[in-house]
Order: C-alpha cells, then structure tokens, then sequence
C-alpha cells in the first residue's frame, strides 16, 4: 500500500504548519501540494513560509514550490485545509465539486446537518452523513470537518462519561492559548500580563459542537444531544494548549475514583484499528494536584490527548476538573489527520 | 479629629508595602510603627524592603525603623497585619491581648465564629461579634478580619444580587494575578507561558468565606448563608487583578439588563458614610464585549470595585458573567483600611 | 495666557492615545482636532479608539467626533503627529503647506537637513533650522521632530557626559518593549517567552539621529557630531520602557563618580524655563545594583527622564552603564509635546 | 565495552533534571546513584523531584531512591555535579578525595589554578592539568569543570574566530533565560513584563572564565589568553536559551563572509572523534534578519551548539553578532556529559 498524496490548503499558516510537521514521516500520507495565498505563490515553501515550530522545517517540503489553490492544479484526490473561517466555506466547496475529499479544521460546515463533524474516537458512524451530502449536492467529493480546539478537548473527557454514566450537563471555563488564533493572531499588547476573557464566536462553537458530536446518526441526520452546555472563554499568555475548568452533572452517579477510572480506560475504534495518529490513551488522568500544565503536559501523547487532572467532588454537580488538550495538534491539525486516517481504513478514498 | 497612629505587622511583604503605599496621605491613618521579621529589625525601611511597586516609596516611611513585632512598643492602639499565614495567628493573639485593635488581612482568624470577617458594604451588622469575642476570650483588644482575595472580588458582586434577588448557588473559576501570592511567590519557572490550576487551600476559602460573609447575625452568632458554591482557582502570568468567570442561580429570576441595574446602583453603608477609601461604586458594569482585563482596568475605582463584564444568559443558571477585583488594594490592604475607616466611624477607636 | 487649540494627527494609534492622556490637563494646550484613518472618521473617539491605557480616557474626548485628515478643517494652528511612518511624510506635508505647526513624532523628515531634530534639553539653537525650512521650501508653516525612542533615552543619558567630558564613541544594545511598536503590532506568538534581536531600521536611526542631535548649527546647516556609534537592538517581552546596555568612550577620562555626578547635577534650557512637561531631573541615577527596571522604574519623572544605573568602570572604554527610558512618553508623545512647550516660550506659535 | 556506572549529585534540581533527561539512552553511561538534600533522601525520585521538563521522567529513574551524598555508598567512579554553589565545593572534594571523578557544572572549582576548565572544541589539552591536580592535593579522584552558561555558548562562537583571525577584545551584552537561575529561581514578580538589569557575579564569569578557557597550558598551568572582555548581563522572560549581542574586535581583519565561513566550518576533536553528545556543527550560522530567537532556535543541534545570526560589519570593532546557546543543555548538563564523553575516550576513566 503506497503513501497517498495529500495537498495543504493554507499551507503557510499556523495551522498549515502543523500539517507540515506532522506529516514529515507519515506512514500514509505524503504532501504533494502546498496551497496559500497570492502572496506565497510561486515561492518555495521555505522563502514564503515565517516557520514559527521549534522543529525545523522538513527538508523536503522546504523546496516546494507554493500554487494558487485551484482545483486542477492538484493530481491527488485528498486536500487537508488549514484555511482561515472567512476564505475557508467557497474554497473548499470548489475544491469538493471537483472531487476532492476534503478533511478540513476550518468551521465553515462544521453545523452543516450532512456534514460529519467526526471525532473517531467518538462518533464514526456519523461518516454515513457522507452519502446525504452526495445526495444533497453537487458534489463529486466530500467534505468532513473536525472541532474547534477547546471543543475537542472536552469532548474526549465528556465520552467516557457519557459512555459509562451519561452527560446531562456542563458548564466549562477556557483559559486558551493564543496559538489557537493563529499569526499574527493575538497582539503582544493585548496578552502580556494580561488575559481577556472574550473570543469571538467560541462559546458558541463549544456549546453547540459537542452536542452534534454526541449525537445520535438516524436515517439521514444527526439528532442533537441532549445534554445542556455552557461556555466562559477566555485567551490568556499561554502558547500551546487549551485548559479548562469543568464542571459536570452526570445522569447516574459516579465516585471520583469510577470517574477515573472511566476516562482511563477508555478505549475507541481508532485505539482497536491502531490508527497512525491515534494516542494509545485519548484521555490521561493526572494525580498531581497542580497538574496538567500547558508548558509541562501539553505534548503528552504528542498531543494527540486531553489530559485531565484534579478530578473532584463537587457541591453542585457530579464532579469537577481540570481538563488540558493541544489545541495546534489535538485541536487542529492532528485531529484532521485522525479523520484521513479512518477514512483510509474505511475505503473512502478508495 | 487628628490622626490615629497605625502600626503595620509585617511591614515589608507584599501586603506590608500596599499599607505603607495606600496610607501615605489618608486622612484619618498615619502610620507609625513598622514590624517585619528578625532579618530587617534594626534597618530603615528604605534599606530593609525590597520595594516592588511602581510609584515610590513614601519618603517619610523610608527613614522610619523596622521593628521587632513586640506588643510594647507601640504606642498606638491600632495595628494592620499584612503576615503570612502562618506567623500570623499567635502574633496577632499577642497584639489583640495586649489591647491593640488588629486589622487583619491574614486567614488565621477569618472562620472564628467570634471574629468579624467584614466587608462594610455588605455586612457591616457583624461587628457587633467583637462583643462576644470580648466575652469568650481573655483579650484587650479585638480582631476584624477581611475576606481572601478571590472571595472578596466575588462578595462584592454578589451583593447586589443577593439584595435585588436572592442568590441561590453559584459556579465559580479564577485566574489569579501572582502578586497575590507574595514575594518571592510563584517562581517564573513555574508561570510563564503557562499557568498552574491549583492554588493551595484557595477554594475552600471562597466556598466557606462567601457563606459566612452573607451569613445573618443573630444573637451572639453568624449563621452561614445557605448558599452553595463550588470553585476552581487557577494561577495565571497576571501581575494584579484576579479575573473570575462566574455562573449564578438565583432565587428570583432577573433579566441581563435588571441584573446590570441591581449592580450599578448598589450602594451600602461605605458610600453613604463617604469613608475615604471607599469605591463611589462597589460594582462597575462594563459593557465592552472583549473586559474587564487585569492589565486595563484593575485600577478603576482606585482597585477599591469589583468589575464586572459580559452579562449574559445561561442555559444552565440564571446568569453568567466576568468579574475583576485588584487582589492587593480590594483583596488585601485597602480591605483593612476601609475595615478599619469603618471601625472608626463607629467609635471602636475610641 | 488662554490655552492653544491642538490637533491629533493620527489619533487613535498607541501614540495618539498617549497625546489625548498627556494633554488632558495640559496648561498650555488644548486637544480641538482629532484626525485618524477612514475607518474611525466620523465616530466618536470613545467610539472608534480602541483605549489600551490604564487610565480611563478622558471625558471630553470621548465624545469628540474623529476627523478627516485634512488641512482645512481645524481652526487652530498646530499639530501634534504621531502617524505611522509609511503615512507621516506626505499629511505632514500637506498640513506644513497649509500653514500649520507640525510638531512630529514620525521618522520621515528626522534626517532632513532643513528640520530640527529637537532635545530641548541638548539642542535648542537647532530650532534656527526652521528659518532655512521656510527658505527652501514652499511651506507656510514648519515641522520640528523628535527622536526615535531608543534614540532619545540615549542621548539624554549621554548629554552630561558631551557636555562635562565629550563623547568618543558608544556601543550600545537595546532590550525594547513591545509597545514601541504600536498596536496591533509584535504579535503574541513572537515575543512570548521569547525575544526577537532585530527591528528594522532601528539601528540606523540610533546610529545617524544621535550624531545630529549632538551636532552643532553652523550658518545654516547641522554639521554631525564626530562620535561613532554602534548599536543592537532587540525586541522583548516588556510592555513600556526600553532598556540600554551602554559602553561608552570619553574624551576626558573620568571616575565613576564623577560621571554620576555629571548625570545627576544635569539641567538645560527646558529645566530653566520649567517647561510644564520637562523632568526636573532630566538623568535620575540609581544605585541599587538590579536596577532600573522597567516595570518599577519607567515612570520616574513622569515618564520624561533616562533612567541611569549601574554605572561601572569598563575594562575596554571608558565605562558602562544601563539606561532606561519610557518609549511612549518621553520616547514618543512626551518628547512631541515639550517640543512644542519650548516653542511656544520661544515665540514661535506667535 | 559496558556502559560505565555515573552518580549525580544535586539530582532534583533543575541541572540534575537534565542529567537524568540527557543521560537516558546515553549508549555509555548509565544513571546509577542519585543523591540530593536531606528533604529527599530515601524518597523515591519521582515523589521527590519536582520535574519541570516537558519531556516524561524517565522510568527507570523514577522508582530509584534518592541517597544522602556520601562517597562510599556509589560503587561507580564516576559523579555528575549539578550541585548549586555554596554546597558544591565542600562536597566534590568529598568525593574527590574519595576517589571518584568529579565532572562539574558548578562554579567552585572552575579558576583553580590545577582544575580543567573544559571546553572539548577548544582545549582539550588542559586535561593535562589533571597531573597536577594529583600532585599538589591529596585527592585520589579528580575534578574538571565546564563553563557558565553565557561563558560557554559566548566560547564557542569565539573559537572559530581565535582560531582564524585571532581575538583581540570581546564587548558582550547577554540576554538570560530564567532557568539559568534554577528553581524556584528567578520570582516571576520580578521578570514578568519585566527585566533585571544583573545577574550576581555573571559578568566576572564571562570576563575571566573565557580568558581561562582560551588560556594556553604550559608546563604546569594555563596562561590566560590576552584578549580583553567587558560584560553585561539581564535576565530576561525567557525559559530556555540566552541571548547575546557581541562586538569583536580581531588581531587580522575579516570580512563578513570570511567570519561566517570560519563559524560555519569549525570542528574541533568531539566532532572528529564522533563523541556521543557533541554536536555535529559547533557554530550553528543563521540567515535570517530576526534569527537567532531563543523559543525557535535554542534546541538546534539538540541544544549543544551555539546558534549565530545577523553578523554584520561594526562602525567600530571589526564586527558585531548576536548568539544563542542552550543555558541548560550546552551551558549545564550537556556540557558536562561532553567532557565525560572525551575523559573516558582518553582513558581517563580507566
């Protein structure tokens, strides 16, 4: 089975980047196509690209030269997109007519009802939405779509407890890093000894993805869980890795210790099918009582994990926690790769 | 009326150059006695204290003597305890015995069913615990004690809605500055680019401190608010200001906007009496999406307010906002000094 | 003596915003023209201006509607710029032409040889400049500048040293805070936790300004100073105040108190004239052995004076010392303004 | 050939941290003895060791037992010194004495006349003053030494330039990262959005270490080389990597590109005889107008070579630079595992 060729839309952003690294030895992909914009084309990768990782760039990609992103241009048939929310939704729809398959972090039809906002750990059979979206459209490709950085990260903390006891409520508070915005993103001046408790549109994103995510795929569409949440964000001078504060009322009691024990046992589809990209545990549990950390604990399971911590009674809900996910790797860029990867094992770039 | 003299234990720390900075021109207070540890006994407070905050150092303290925090010899009757907690509560017991009035910023007395944990805008009723206090104990003196710093910033923002509507429970997670933790406090190491989710004891503080400070007197005793709380506290690379998002239930339901009203327009018995430290609003309303922020706007109202921003629904309570409260003017020194601006007023100098 | 009317060019930028605070209760000018890009026209300031200072705006200017650029359209005479440098050249032109004072904070027309790079502290007889201006060129008013801000907190730091023992030659390398490049500007992503040893142009502009500055009129032209320079510059993690490591050469060999003594017993011209904005001490030397420290120390003097320490025999020139100096105030805005508090004394508003 | 069995002392802090992270597949030594501080004694090292590296403990290491440092209880021969300075020298004699080979990181021994002050690219030959040392004191072991952080990555730039040109006279200004300083270290109080111009003794370091090191070895001791060095040092909000701005001034003269090719193509004897941690380029040059930035740049060549950018011509000296080297890898740890690598290459272990 040879490697596939894959094409970066975005490819010179921060979550372009990440593609980049990412997929520098990957078993089953191999960039063959860099896409940015007008300003980067016709440049090699590394004059175009300001490489802000503190791996070096791979050698290889270095030398290649940046396209207009154009349908045509790219003789493979699997475009990840990095792209940017406003130039993301009719990029990607071109890209989607012409027949691509397109995994993309980019929140444009993220809520489309049949588009699959797919964790696999968590929801794979939401992939059949792909058959309504060939339905429904144009399409000669397909698109699916991964979460927003912070909604991710809980989610794969919610999953066990939803598995094992069922999620009624949430009510979570975000401290997030300001790679999440991208570059230039988030001004100096804003952020340096300081925080500022507002990001545009992402408690919205949390309180509505993840009750797609959990939903339930019926016929043709994905019924909304239940569960009731609700989000505080707020940025703060951190690099890499999104934290938060959860506060979570469960549908059948559970101790600590069986709280625990769920997330660190769970397991999941990409965990059995040894997916490439997947952590070995998508849900670490620390004892330390300071812990996780961003700077310290943000790489566990190359980032592929949320790490929770300081899981605790709580006077007015089930239980609270700390929960830590990292929001270039988890959050974006890795989490597009996960999908490829079951969509590879599932025939669907056959 | 001529000035108190004050004396200040624990002159050099944090909290002990807050005193000496917020009470170089007060009307009423002028200090008159520094005390600090064995290491600085003897010096100038210009020699001895690592200065740390960005106006100077007032010229008159600077050539005052350290001294040692003996009972005798000061002979004022009023002393403001910036300790730490743990010297704190058997030196304060020495000053309170020997017939001082202590003010005090530290923990150790705060739960004492017989000492007031003040904060004159909302339960300034409890004084009268100093009598009983008087009553079980072998003192001269008294001791008044001010709230932790997180709790206090969260007091004065729950006090309208107490008043207006009644508060039945509330969700709380901070993002702390690191002043609040004295010098040399949080190591660097440990905080920048990155943050710690844990703060020793700090919950249970706001969860236990809250409900005593709402607590109704009676008789000879408070009886803890009915309240319920749950908290999460966080350290974060802030310099001053602790940022809390909060979530609350209340008893009688309230829109955004009645809610906004109940806080703008709270004024207690500070603002009427006009103390000379107190805020002309203990609570100020916000109404830019993206504040309060701890850099912009921790110094309003003197960092004498709790700031409050983002107002707004919740699926899952009444109401969830953002608050802001300067943790060492509010949340530490001028909490004693408005404490004791009080005590004055009401003739427990005398 | 009533107040002059001033206009803002470029007002909503970090620099405008520190002309709108300085001049809130300036006794000699008063703000009457607010001018700022297409997108803030027509609103109000407290509307368009995205406020990053921590004390509040100001009340009446809040409610001034932002202008046009556009000589006509202000009745006063004067004007404050402190436009970006890609902007600067042509709409100082412009208002030049129409008649106007325009007192500048841009680099454009710094190295011109016709326009007064002013100190007043250093070279006041360079404002003889402005009769060769009128000669040259077709312009009804005139411009003076000011320097760059590292440029500045050097010279004023190297000015008793010229004046007691002359200056040889200086190595310098600078530690700049971010807010020296404006808003939006150092992205988040570069400067947290890390630093960046290159801004552009800098270098040049502490290199070539400095030697003018120091220069002597003659007839009708600067003739630069002899003194050679060579400096690094880097941008770190710091919000005010830029910090110099200094080696410097002096003509007359001097002790390290007598250099001190030199620095500390400096007065010129504005000192004299006890021009409202000028520092009382122009150089404040320090001898702690940590300091100046910007967040401690930017302030002194309002933010007007270099701030000295350090100071140290060099085993290679003549000594070393660490300087610091506040980039917004006296490096931009401050420096702008007692620049016209000097003209004004000397007849030129007349 | 076995791996040899090494001891560290002072193995939880932030030195000893990264021995055992350097140390953990070294293919030939092998961490047999940890001991440190009373307070950690008998624990195990991951209870007692506050780890602050990114990276995992490494298991093994973490369930051995941490031991009180007393020379006869480690089997091996060989110990690793990451004591801090005032225990550092009473206990390496200890050990010395007792017949073990001391490689040190601290600071203690390093100007002693008959220790090594090692530096494997550049003097390899001042391992002859290990005679010495057996000859004037009565140890039975030996000690050799490394350099201080900003010494070493300051040395290892010069060595390509004394090696081709010739070295006259070093100008430096540093820019030190806080884990120089050890935990808990440098308060982030005192260095968040902030700098302190002076780190105690550093610039005395810099100044005689470096002349040391370029020192000839003649008979019996080293003659310090000629070159003349002036320093100045601030410690910076920056985690891993120092930063330094130089101006060299050369005996021959060379042009830009002549310097680079000479830091370009420097190796010295680690590189030629393979050793296991020396770093295949020991000059690392960059071209980049903003490189070297220590976040980006300070793990090249696994953080044991020193990174050079923006070498320019100097109006004054014959050229000026900016260096980056890793202050706990090359400048601590790292160090001190290339000197054991060339010790037991050169049978000094046997």
């Amino acid at each position: 089975m040879g490697k596939l060729k894959v094409g970066i839309l975005g490819a010179t952003g921060t979550v372009g980047q990440r593609f980049v690294q990412l997929l520098e030895d990957h078993p089953w992909f191999e960039v063959a196509y860099l896409a940015a914009s007008e300003r980067s084309v016709g440049k090699r990768y590394g004059e175009a690209c300001n490489w802000k990782l503190s791996t070096p760039m791979p050698e290889r990609v270095r030398h290649m030269t940046i396209q207009e992103p154009r349908p045509g241009d790219f003789d493979g048939r699997i475009v990840f997109s990095g792209l940017a929310g406003d130039v993301a939704g009719p990029m990607e729809e071109e890209f989607t007519k012409a027949g691509y398959a397109v995994i993309s972090n980019a929140s444009s039809y993220r809520m489309a009802p049949d588009v699959p906002l797919l964790v696999p750990e968590i929801n794979p059979d939401h992939l059949s939405l792909i058959d309504q979206q060939r339905g429904n459209r144009d399409w000669k490709g397909f698109i699916v779509t991964n979460p927003n950085c912070s909604t991710i990260a809980l989610c794969l903390a919610l999953a066990p407890l939803e598995r094992s006891f069922g999620v009624e409520s949430i009510l979570v508070s975000t401290m997030q890093a300001v790679s999440g915005a991208g570059y230039p993103g988030v001004p100096s001046l804003d952020v340096l000894g300081n925080l500022v408790p507002y990001i545009p549109k992402e408690e919205e994103k949390i309180e509505e993805e993840t009750r797609k995510i959990f939903g339930s795929f019926s016929e043709s569409a994905i019924e909304p869980h239940p569960m009731q949440l609700s989000a505080q964000t707020t940025r703060v001078p951190v690099l890499e890795g999104h934290t938060e504060t959860v506060f979570v009322r469960l549908k059948h009691s559970a101790s600590v210790d069986e709280i625990k024990d769920a997330m660190r046992s769970y397991k999941a589809l990409p965990q059995e099918l040894g997916l490439p990209s997947a952590p070995e545990r998508p849900v670490v549990v620390m004892e330390e009582p300071d812990r996780p950390q961003p700077r310290l604990d943000a790489e566990i399971e190359n980032g592929m994990a949320t790490v929770v911590g300081r899981v605790r009674p709580c006077p007015l809900t089930s239980a609270k926690f700390v929960l830590l996910g990292h929001n270039t790797i988890r959050g974006a860029a890795g989490a597009t790769i996960l999908n490829a990867e079951l969509l590879r094992v599932q025939g669907y770039f056959e």
